[in-house]
């Protein structure tokens, strides 16, 4: 019997991917990049076009978005930020007439990770996106974990209560805005007083002791959230991805977070799904595949 | 036909209380109390001189224990603070000729109120119990979290990153330290400078500016923890209980917290199932209410 297929598109402030996959995971056409436009027809004739293209090959359509999407898989809850803001009132079934199935980006990719990825097996995983902000997946019982709305996830819990660092948000010292790649800048700006210093100025030269010393200060801020979600969550594994996660020593952060967590022993480890992981989990959770 | 009926014992560091509740959340006998002994075997004992005195007038038996439970809900994970050091291996199964079940405290509580209390018809709740220390209950979907081995619900997530004032847990800065009662005499040390003041000296005398300033901080403290586990659960409400429960303006709470998070609107109100929340709820759980 033919393996299922799924549309996969990948909706990010700045770009757009479509790829087909299967119900192994598996990618099995060119990935397309798109700019992501300014206006939302814009951005729906994008849509339009990748779908009348691809949709009669395939069982469903696949949306891997930016923005909390809803429990019913189908719109996005509020405001996302880098994109046209009238987006989340797009109407994603009606664009095909095929099934269409919307999820959060980095809860997909976290999905990815739970069925093919480095979470694989394990029925209680958090993600950690670390890119320009960060993303957060949580898998609970072998079920994507989205709360009462769909809202879930959001790795905006505080690092200090000194109003010290304002969050992208809005409120202050989210744990997003000392982990993420823009947290890093902002960390070596305190640092080293000099407000020109790049994040590529830091890792491109970790062995001068200011770097170091940056690198490892953004480290223990990622520490400190691990161990948070490790009390709350008694979770098998954490699980790091995004651009900034190979800046990580992924065996230093799990070797401290297991002394000083109350819960019981869990592993940290990077994400294997790779780049296009949100695409991949979005047409997993589409094809139903657990 | 008759309720079912649980013989409910409650272990703490230092007391033990037992009573009888039935399957309505009703406590239906007279609630005993006892010192809770220094060691294994006197603790034991009193178990065994309740548990026969009341085993034959009810269906099961059920514990509302501090520590972390395991997920087959019959015995104790690692170490509980300030009770005797083997108490974790205790056989809570051999005590009984009837079914035994256990349950940590501050979940048994939040279960309590998820069924008869100020959580009830809420899917998606998080207790926390401001007490000495901070325990927290974590509710989902209708159903208790216990994370992959039974400990989750530990409310050591960071406020601070760096290691300002040493946990209980062995580490620092956790939401423990601060929103306790324990982290309110701390506080007001750092504000006032006076290491002799006390939380009554505090509470007492809300209206003096010294005062009103120290439960303000204490009270944001609590504000940001909240806004943290909003932002991570999407949840329909977070019960506050305890002894400290009542020192907060949940109202402010409620609404600041609201204004700050990137999730969906959410409660925050104050338990109502009374002081034996965690008998009745580990006496529901045992008998099977949902």
């Amino acid at each position: 019997m033919a393996l299922k297929k799924a549309l996969a598109i990948d909706v990010g402030g700045t770009k757009i991917y479509n790829t087909i996959v299967n119900e192994k995971g598996e990618i099995i056409s060119e990935v397309e990049k798109h700019h992501t436009p300014d206006t939302f027809n814009e951005i729906k004739a994008v849509f339009k076009k990748i779908i009348s293209k691809y949709e009669n090959q395939v069982d469903v359509i696949a949306f891997a978005t930016c923005g909390a999407v809803n429990n019913s898989n189908d719109g996005i809850l509020g405001s996302t930020g880098n994109i046209a803001k009238e987006y989340p009132s797009m109407d994603f079934k009606s664009l095909s007439k095929k099934p269409v199935f919307v999820e959060n980006d980095a809860n997909a990719a976290a999905w990815a990770e739970h069925i093919i990825g480095s979470s694989k097996g394990m029925p209680y995983s958090i993600m950690l996106t670390l890119g320009t902000g960060v993303g957060g997946g949580i898998i609970l019982d072998n079920k994507l974990y989205k709360g009462k709305n769909g809202a879930a996830g959001e790795m905006h819990f505080k690092l200090r209560n000194d109003k010290h660092r304002k969050c992208t948000c809005g409120s202050y010292d989210c744990f997003e805005a000392y982990a993420s790649g823009t947290g890093l800048k902002k960390t070596a700006e305190e640092i080293s007083g000099d407000t020109d210093i790049t994040t590529y100025d830091v890792v491109g030269s970790k062995d001068r002791p200011l770097m170091k010393k940056i690198l490892e200060q953004w480290q223990n801020d990622i520490l400190e959230g691990v161990i948070g979600l490790a009390n709350i969550f008694d979770p098998d594994v954490i699980v790091l991805s995004g651009s900034m996660a190979e800046f990580v020593d992924i065996e230093y952060l799990e070797k401290q977070a297991n002394k000083e967590i109350v819960t019981t022993p869990f592993k940290v480890v990077k994400a294997s799904a790779g780049n296009y992981s949100g695409m991949i989990g979005a047409a997993l959770l589409a094809l139903g595949v657990k």
